[in-house]
This record gives structure tokens, sequence and C-alpha cells, in this order.
């Protein structure tokens, strides 16, 4: 077989991966090439090229992050609450195997610590290879990337962490107890006085039962607990929330616009602006919430 | 032939609908049922019934609203503009065929007549007979119904209008010339001197040359243009714009929260709060509007 013509060949198949969401709707991107599959205990793992985003990441045949997105789920999840603790230094990231969230986390100057818990070393490897700008931070002097199941360190570690990041994937499978009473009374028990914990907290159009669910464990648990939304190309109906969960802190109230200037740092999506416009609701989402 | 098993029939077809952007990506939609199909002298007219989202409307296979998601964008494009505005009588809207936009602006009180301008006849006898709760006030004693090309209505018309909204398609075939100077130039001559341009302005993900130059044209013509965003389920790339032009009016400044809680109104999307964050733009959209 002769491979002269390979880029060609690639071409001319007219091949797409899809997503399928409940069987009622599905999106679809032009593959140009697929680069890496493997099977770990916990699940399938692919990177393919697409034509749309980029390189795309997905477990079980689910978009987890495309090189071409990736920047707005990685920074609202960090720098929101990032910016609201007055000086984050240990920061702990459960989930997040791309890399993405600890890259973003590490842009803080005031971090001394970012532990990655993920339990599925075959994403960080399919990463480290195959996504190098996601995972550009996986071997930096201030990240520890641990393999390990998240729900289990939140039960047995003595560390305290300032800053807390859910980074999971939906809640079903190996991810659903990331969205249970039990791991977020365990989380509140590593934070410090001052602490954060924010959460991937699904669609407020698909999932609104899930936000409930999410809503009221973390009220049990936390005296400060808001929604912040944000927009994802890659996941079904685009509009996408995390949660904000505190001992005390308001992401309102204990956010200044200056240190943000201070930091020096330039983003693709986030900004002081958005920061605090990402709080602000819909009326569905609120009375959800609310009911 | 008999149709008494016509139900199962139906559920046993795998049927989708497909849309597809631009070779590269596309989104699908399971079809329980083909409600109406036809051709104009502009267009392929269709409307569905899709498991996600209810009944969807489609113009040449694009999907242009759905029951399911049609409040966020009828509600944006309707009550930013129309709760900046100290007292707004006239509208004019061009396109909006479905109807959605006109129900919007009609539950303002003070709306004396609502002027929709739309060049298909098909899409409002469509809409009328298939997506009836979007299409419920095509006959409002204060709607004026004109089956026009709204690029002519706004250059030959002596009318004044204290709101214009343009509830357009992607400025492509007989939707270009309303993305040009020449349109937005007529309907600065239309307007009263408090008047606000809203128009429909396509995503920053996708778009970001039709936004520039949206941006561009429009500062031409008008002291204040502002874009503004909200999340669409079933637009590529889930965030999409509006653009806020204005002789004089501010979006932010000139808008009073009171207003909305006095207007005793309730709405699923639309907020006092979502009205101004929606003005906070993502860090990449800012910088292609300046460039």
């Amino acid at each position: 077989m002769t491979n002269s013509n390979h880029e060609t060949d690639t071409v001319c198949l007219d091949l797409w991966v899809e997503e399928n969401h409940a069987e009622i709707q599905a999106q679809r991107f032009r593959v140009t090439k697929v680069l890496a599959s493997g099977t770990s205990d916990f699940q399938r793992v692919d990177v393919v090229e697409t034509q749309a985003l980029g390189r795309m990441l997905l477990n079980d045949g689910k978009i987890m992050t495309s090189e071409g997105d990736e920047f707005v789920y990685h920074e609202m999840i960090s720098h929101v609450p990032l910016f609201c603790h007055p000086n984050p230094r240990q920061v702990l990231i459960i989930g997040g195997g791309d890399g993405g969230t600890l890259r973003e986390v590490l842009r803080h100057k005031s971090v001394e610590k970012a532990v990655m818990v993920e339990i599925d070393a075959l994403v960080v490897d399919t990463c480290r290879s195959h996504l190098p700008s996601i995972s550009s931070h996986l071997d930096d002097p201030r990240a520890q990337v641990l393999i390990q199941d998240g729900v289990e360190f939140v039960k047995s570690t003595d560390d305290k962490f300032d800053i807390v990041l859910i980074d999971s994937t939906d809640p079903v499978g190996m991810a659903a107890p990331l969205f249970g009473e039990e791991f977020y009374g365990n989380v509140r028990r590593l934070l410090t006085p001052e602490g954060i914990v924010v959460s991937q907290a699904e669609s407020p159009f698909y999932f609104a039962e899930t936000q409930k669910k999410l809503n009221e464990i973390l009220l049990s648990q936390f005296s400060l607990v808001r929604f912040y939304n944000y927009s994802n190309l890659t996941y079904p109906g685009g509009l996408w929330s995390f949660t904000f969960a505190s001992l005390g802190l308001c992401p309102l109230r204990d956010f200044s616009e200056l240190k943000v200037e201070q930091s020096g740092l330039m983003f693709r999506y986030y900004t002081p602006d958005l920061h605090r416009a990402a709080f602000a609701l819909p009326g569905f989402m609120l009375r959800n919430l609310a009911s």
C-alpha cells in the first residue's frame, strides 16, 4: 500500500463525528482525521481533527472540548472564582483531565499549588500527546497531577484549598457522585474560610432538573450559592452554567475590576463586565431554581 | 391503504431534519411529523414537529425558529429597545414573518401601531396555520401586516417610527441588502429623534466579519451603536447577537428597571439584569469590533 496520496484520501472520505442528545437532537462535525482512539477502564477516549473547531476530545462519544472553543469554558470556570478570592494560593481541580482549567488557574501568580485529580490516565495522556495547547501546563512546577478518583480524594485528604473547581462530565456513571451531597460535604471540609467551589452545572435548557437538585445540595452545604452562565459551541443548547458556592464570599460584592487590571492578564472570553453579566440569569432559569 | 396504524408508522420512521453550516458542522433534530411544505417565489418553507423543541420553521432548510426556544430571540429583539425608549408608539418590523416579534412588541401598552413588512406571504400564511403560539397577534387591531420588500418600504414610506426592528435571516440572497449602508440610511430617515433600530446580527463565533462590517455601516449612520448577545438553541454556536443603534439613546444609561416593573409584564428570558448583562461582550468579540 502506498501512502503518497494520503491527504487526498482523507479529504475524500465524508467523515463526520456525531453527538446525540437524548435521541432527539444531535450535532455533527466534519472530521479530517482521527488522531487517537483508546479505551480505559472508565471510558473510550478519542481525539479527532475537525474542520470547524480544530482538534476535539470526545469521551464515550461525548464532546468534551475543542481547540476552537475551549477558552470559553476554561476561562469562566477559573477566573470568576480566582478573581473573587483575595489571595488564592491552593487550588484543587477535580476532573479536568485535558489540562485546560489547570492552564488558566496557573496564570494567577498568587497560586502556589494547583492539584488536579483526574480519574482516567488515558484522558491525560491522550491530551498531552494530541491537545498540546490545552494540556500545556500539566508539567508546570506548581502543578500536581494525581490519577485518582476525585470522590475518594476529597474524602481522605487533609489538605486545605482556597478554590475547588469541579471540572466534571455530565452527572452519569463515574461523574454522578460529583453532583451528590456527600461529595459536597467533603469539599466544604477542605475549604479555607474564604474558600470558593465552582462546578460544571449543565444547561438550563436541557438539564433544568439537574440544576435544581444541584442548587438544593449546594444550599445545604454552603452559605452562598449562585449560578452563572457562559456560551459553549459544542454542548447542546449553547447556554451552559457553572455554580459558585462559598462560605460567604460573593462573586459580585467581593469582585473588583481593579484586580483583573492589575493582573495584567488578557483573556479571549472573560472580561470584568462579563464576570458580572454571567450572574444575570434568564427568567425561566430563576424560576426553576426558586421552585 | 389503511391509516389505522398511522401514529406507529410515523414513530417507526427514523426521520431527522439537518441544518448544515458551511459544510463543516451540522445540527439535527428528530422529526415526528412534517406539517407543511411549500415553495414561494423567494424560498422553500417548512414546518416540522420535532421531539426536542416542538414545531420548527425552516426557510430553505435553515432553522428560523421553534416553539421551544423562540421566546429568547423574540423577547430580546423587542424588549431591550422598547424598555429603553421613553414612549414607543410607532414600531416597524422588517421581516419577522412568523409573528413572534410582533407578538412581543404588542405587549407594550404604549404601542399604538406595529407595522410588519414581510416579503414572503408564504411564511406568514404557514406560520398562521402551523405556529399559532408564535403568530398569535398577526390580526391584532394595532398590527398592520404588509407583504412587501422591506428594502423598498423603507425607501418609499413617509411614516416615522420610534422603534425599527430588523428581524432578518442571514445576509445572503434577498436578506443581503438588509445588512447594507443604503438600507440603514433609509432606516435612519424614518426614525423619530429618540428612535432606536435593533437588528439581527449573526454570531460572533461564526460571523465575525459580518459583525465587523455591520458595525462599521451602523457607525456611519447612527451616533450610538452597541452589540448585545443572547443564547439561541437552534443557531450554530449558541451565542448570537443583536445590534442596538440610535440617534442618542443609550441602552444602559437610558434604561430603568422601574419601567419593566411598572409594565407588570413577565418574561421567560428577559429580565432587567439580563438587559444590562447582554451588553457585556466577550473579549474576542470586543477586539473584532474594534479592529
